[in-house]
């Protein structure tokens, strides 16, 4: 037999992160590389309780349901995306198998192989890579640290006429930002002028470490839900638990609609019994204390690291302290390529994100992607030691 | 804000079963459309201590796990296949959001659109909606009772040179159909000399009424795992509850690995909680035990709306009663449009589901989906005599 795969399976062939994963298990490697949540952070105790009290409801907890999640935990989420300043109601909303999903979803009832997204340079790379799969041209647009450049996004509008725009604005993965406002209502204004959607993709928007208001999302501050062109995705894996996979999505319930009919196509719903046990924890559970605990504990291990490198007075070595998130993104001096000094970075026995993996083209080789929220503090100083050891020895290989 | 939904999204347009479901919803009608397992056959009280257990390993069965599925699981399921005289290790092995999710990651790892695949008639109609949703050409393959005419397949082999052919040869859905020997080794055979790849959907195939040995899968049949041209794909929501999402899907190593790739851009994991429960439940469960009093229990459901139907001395009305599975499939006179006779039907109180949705092509419109195994007995009882009253008065007003 031999196998003939699709045409767009040919943008799979690689996942940087899923062979540095492979390079780091079963050994002593310290893992810079990854974005898992701090497995203490989770409710443990609670979340067991939580599922036992969805058992009491007996069978129905273990039944199919509503392709677009179950209704009490999608009114939980109405009211908790009141506080935010959103308003819909449940037929504005979807859950999903992660926010993952959402974007997915998004992609296959939206946008067709050669149409055009814009995106951030860098942006999340499994966004990247399933916009490839679905054909779809993924076309950077220029920034800085307040957000896109809106003149170059215009020029980019002009040129390519996309349909979408994929943005995370706060807290963005990999490099932390947080748009300003006037960028926020710059990109709303253009995207609207020219009919353009946007997938705000929010996972790390309650992580936020620096003391001012919480930063307002672009759905709340565009016309909702009705004709907005914003969809809108988080999840409860950066607040709850990850191994939970929820996520929702937000939008006009013509939108919604449609991702709901696909993902009957594509999974059914996703669990039943999780989604039960989730509403039960959120019904008897103070979310917001449980999330200012994270914060502290994230913006800790994030002060941490950022001494632990700014004790190492490395040279032409550079990066922006996050003001929430979970990742610190770091630029070398040109002539070191982070995906070579990973290699002596594995040998050393830690691990990061090169870069390069993160850019949709005008792909920059000398940057990488830390993780600060899943080792303690003592391996996280080893982790940095050893990542001081490999820009080192590199160094002394590959004179600039 | 004017939306512009993607070209593919036009297959999702309509869903008979979801409009069935909602005219369902909320008052008294009693559903034999939906696809449902008994709630009381859910081992509910064994799955709670699973859940505990779960939770005795602490935080990790809440965190991000392999895109692959929970070791443990995996390996459970392989010697469970064994017993099949499946042969397989983890590596041929992908778990996924129930089987369905299998059928969307195959399509979307081998087929392009414009792909022709080769489906029976009728067929699940769900893995019709996908593959249309992919863009795919299905196109329907003739049959009887022993499963696909094998020179018809053969001329639609020369005719439309498919990349892949997808059946249900155990049990089928809708018509509960049992593949014969000699048709399972014709469709190997000819597949095989031509290269394509079989997705053999087996959901039903251990709730088996009839006394006979199981019916081998066409995995087992085959060469395998290397090299070989099936896919197989089955769940745990017949066996043991639907609402944790949980299947599975074998194959040739390279064939999974980029089904792999496929679910971790897609969604990155189904949910890591439910795979460490389901894989605590199996390992302290007597699975055989229990799936043996489903299957009497189905069987007893089954042979009841049997006898209630044959009671019912309707004229011109046939069906072939099920060896196994979930599903009673009715051939109505010609005269009768079975999605006309829904209408009637739902006055009366009763829903099933029309069977030309389950058609590709060359629909018949005088067929009827019933499933038996979601009401009990009385309710069973009370929805024949309102199918009867149905069909009565629909009879009355349209004369052959």
């Amino acid at each position: 037999m031999e196998y003939s795969f699709s045409k767009s399976s040919e943008a799979l062939s690689s996942s940087v992160v899923r062979e540095i994963l492979k390079l780091t298990q079963g050994n002593s490697i310290l893992s810079l590389a990854g974005g898992l949540p701090a497995a203490d952070s989770f409710p443990v105790a609670e979340m067991r309780e939580a599922f036992n009290r969805a058992f009491e409801q007996g069978s129905t907890s273990l039944q199919y349901g509503l392709t677009d999640g179950y209704l009490p935990l999608r009114q939980w989420i109405v009211k908790r995306m009141a506080q935010k300043q959103i308003q819909v109601s449940v037929d504005n909303m979807l859950v999903t198998t992660g926010s993952q999903q959402a974007v997915d979803l998004l992609t296959r009832v939206y946008l067709d192989k050669d149409d055009v997204v814009l995106v951030e340079n860098p942006t999340y790379l499994a966004a990247i890579q399933l916009f490839q799969f679905r054909g779809v041209r993924v076309i950077p647009v220029d920034g800085d640290d307040e957000g896109m450049d809106l003149d170059d996004l215009a020029n980019k509008i002009a040129k390519y006429r996309p349909k979408m725009v994929y943005v995370i604005p706060t807290f963005a993965n990999p490099t932390a930002k947080v748009w300003s406002m006037e960028r926020r209502l710059g990109l709303l204004r253009q995207c609207r002028e020219h009919n353009i959607l946007i997938l705000e993709d929010d996972p790390y928007g309650e992580i936020q470490f620096d003391g001012e208001p919480p930063y307002r999302s672009l759905f709340s501050l565009d016309e909702h839900p009705h004709n907005s062109c914003v969809v809108y995705t988080s999840t409860f894996s950066k607040i709850v638990a990850p191994g939970l996979r929820t996520g929702w999505a937000l939008g006009d319930e013509r939108v919604i609609q449609m991702m709901v009919k696909a993902k009957q196509a594509v999974d059914l719903q996703s669990s039943t019994i999780d989604q039960v046990a989730l509403y039960q924890l959120l019904s008897q559970f103070d979310l917001d204390s449980h999330i200012e605990k994270i914060r502290e504990s994230y913006k800790e291990r994030m002060e941490w690291m950022h001494e632990l490198m700014t004790r190492q007075q490395w040279e032409g070595i550079t990066w922006q302290k996050p003001r929430g998130g979970m990742f610190l993104w770091v630029t070398l001096p040109e002539h070191i390529i982070s995906a070579e000094l990973l290699k002596v970075a594995v040998a050393k026995g830690v691990a990061f994100v090169p870069g390069e993996a993160f850019y949709a083209s005008d792909t920059k080789t000398n940057t990488l992607r830390l993780n600060y929220t899943l080792l303690n503090r003592e391996d996280t100083e080893l982790a940095i030691s050893r990542l001081g050891s490999a820009i080192e020895e590199y160094s002394k290989v590959v004179v600039p």
